[in-house]
């Protein structure tokens, strides 16, 4: 659990290193919190590992080598009040624009298909200190209509919704969620 | 891409050390056909791996130590028609029952989740060289309203729908999850 008092200081003061981790952390608790609470079941997706060896170490099977795969779907699934959700978590290393080499092409496609099979699809993008909800539909709309190799911030604060870093949980992302697909207001 | 005509000889004939391997294969094969004819979304999820140690090859990350870490949800899930599915595939070591230390504590509460939160689990069962498709409803069932170790193979003639094998896809559980959801006559 990370203490809110230290919240703020952690997400700027971190070091160049560890920059992903930290919103990962944020989703990961926030996952944690909808899960105790039953408000849905949102798990991130391991790292798919090749195995090259393994060996047995006081009975116990141990991984010896082995190598990293490529994710071919997005980092996050899960159920939601019944809709399928799927998402990817990322951290812009540019203050005024979020380059798309972030997402691999074969996401972008997890991304249109998602949506075209009526699951609900998103990007959560940390830019310059800012935390935005991107909804799949303008994340491929973007796409669709530029030859940009960056997203720029003021597509994120035109089209898509600021997420207040905030207690219990971290990032309230289904909020934007429900706004969006209506879901509290019982319109599925 | 497994050749039909060994498929038969290859289920029964397979060796004791690979068991769970050959209904793993079928399951992944199908999703893949489910993928490929855009039919449906599904993933099996990686084993989730703890990382100990790494080192750099020629550039490349490596794995040198890791340790396997126990799931807390189920094999697969994805997204078919806009519903979340879940499920597990097992094999059977007896020809007659199916032991329930073959589905963890924390696997039945993830079951029970799913339903609660309007999604559809279920299990696919090899007992005595047939397919299985039973429903997480069922699964449940039994469990809550009995003491036994093992369920009957009789339970899921009774309760559960036989998988025929067959080509492309192998084993089509989507047919039964269409059956039992009414999902191809449009009751969503």
């Amino acid at each position: 659990m990370i203490n809110i008092n230290n919240l703020n200081n952690l997400v700027s003061n971190k070091s160049h290193g560890n920059r992903g981790m930290i919103l990962e952390d944020l989703i990961n608790e926030t996952n944690e919190y909808y899960l105790k609470k039953d408000i849905a079941l949102i798990y991130k997706k391991p790292t798919p590992i090749g195995i090259s060896k393994v060996k047995y170490e006081n009975g116990k099977k141990v991984l010896e080598k082995g190598y990293f795969k490529e994710k071919s779907t997005l980092d996050y699934n899960g159920l939601y009040e019944g809709f399928y959700l799927d998402f990817e978590a990322k951290e812009s290393l540019s203050n005024t624009a979020f380059p798309l080499s972030n997402i691999k092409t074969h996401q972008t496609n997890h991304i249109r298909n998602v949506i075209k099979h009526h699951g609900i699809s998103f990007l959560i993008v940390k830019i310059n200190k800012v935390f935005y909800y991107l909804d799949g539909h303008d994340y491929l709309d973007f796409i669709d209509h530029n030859d940009r190799k960056s997203i720029p911030i003021e597509y994120f604060s035109e089209k898509g919704y600021k997420l207040e870093l905030s207690y219990n949980p971290s990032l309230d992302y289904l909020k934007i969620v429900d706004k969006i697909y209506g879901i509290k207001d019982g319109l599925k």
